[in-house]
């Protein structure tokens, strides 16, 4: 939570981003913790709300615009009530400019963006996605991922490198995303 | 999906309600796959979303106020993407009435709300909800919410006995559900 000048209360909103396998629901769940009034919105878990008729959203603008109004809806809800949201998703420069604009226009401004996109070198990111159970591993597309990151026009201050991070050092990202001004999505 | 006169396309919202432990979330899985575009709204996950400053939803206004807005957003969502929804969640008949009320506004009319109340005797229950792990097991306030549900003045045309069901008869109860016309949420 953040005070303005006059001291209007205003929500804040985290986007956690990142190829496949680069920690983000860890990190995520780990943020949710340390705030005080704070919501968990899972995109994997809103896009599988979706069961029977649904399209990878990867191959579908369809898809990944319903994925997205979902995501916005909720954390409207949430903004409203006065709870911080955690968004938890693969999200490109372009969505989280969308998400932040749509937000802006229906909380009146009470809200604030931090976006921050989690990276690691391509051998941590595939070593991580074989530990995952089969199901749930993304192989190739881990690195295609990076790759579109690479090409998403991405300013390079919302990158944050999570190589060698190990659970320890965790609270040391929580505290960064936390408090440092760099992710905060302006422009 | 139910084709009104001229041909109006218009998206069905099942909404399985009953008290926990009746069998909601194993007939609202089964329904979403007899159907041919559908999506599944837990509303215990909604509920969950909202992780630190949470408060009980049967002992807050306020946080089930924040969890039927949040339903009711992504219920609008999907439907408006011509998708059929499939609510899981203990629905009292003011709630059900609150959400068609407001999915009308929203979508124009587009949509058809159908609504049935699991219900099965006091010693199933309690043996069902013996069989959850112990995080999950509700004890006492499976009983409390079978005598809410009394005193809420549902009409007992939304009641559907599952009493006795075992696996293979669930095929009979989705039947009962997509086809039988008493459950559709009317007066």
């Amino acid at each position: 939570m953040y005070f303005e000048e006059g001291e209007l209360l205003m929500q804040t909103v985290y986007i956690l981003s990142g190829p496949a396998g680069v920690g983000k629901s860890t990190t995520s769940t780990a943020l949710v913790d340390a705030l005080k009034n704070s919501a968990y919105i899972s995109g994997d878990d809103v896009s599988h709300m979706h069961v029977r008729g649904r399209q990878k959203p990867w191959e579908s603008k369809s898809e990944l615009s319903l994925i997205w109004n979902n995501i916005l809806s909720l954390t409207r809800n949430f903004v409203l009530n006065g709870i911080d949201v955690v968004i938890d998703y693969v999200t490109f420069p372009d969505e989280a400019y969308w998400l932040r604009d749509k937000l802006m226009d229906l909380t009146q401004n009470v809200v604030y963006v931090v976006y921050v996109v989690l990276m690691t070198d391509h051998e941590t990111l595939l070593k991580r996605d074989q530990l995952r159970i089969p199901e749930h591993q993304m192989g190739e597309r881990c690195l295609i991922l990076i790759q579109e990151f690479n090409e998403s026009g991405l300013n390079r201050k919302y990158l944050l490198d999570t190589d060698q991070k190990n659970v320890d050092e965790i609270n040391l990202v929580i505290d960064d995303i936390m408090n440092n001004k760099q992710y905060s999505l302006d422009d």
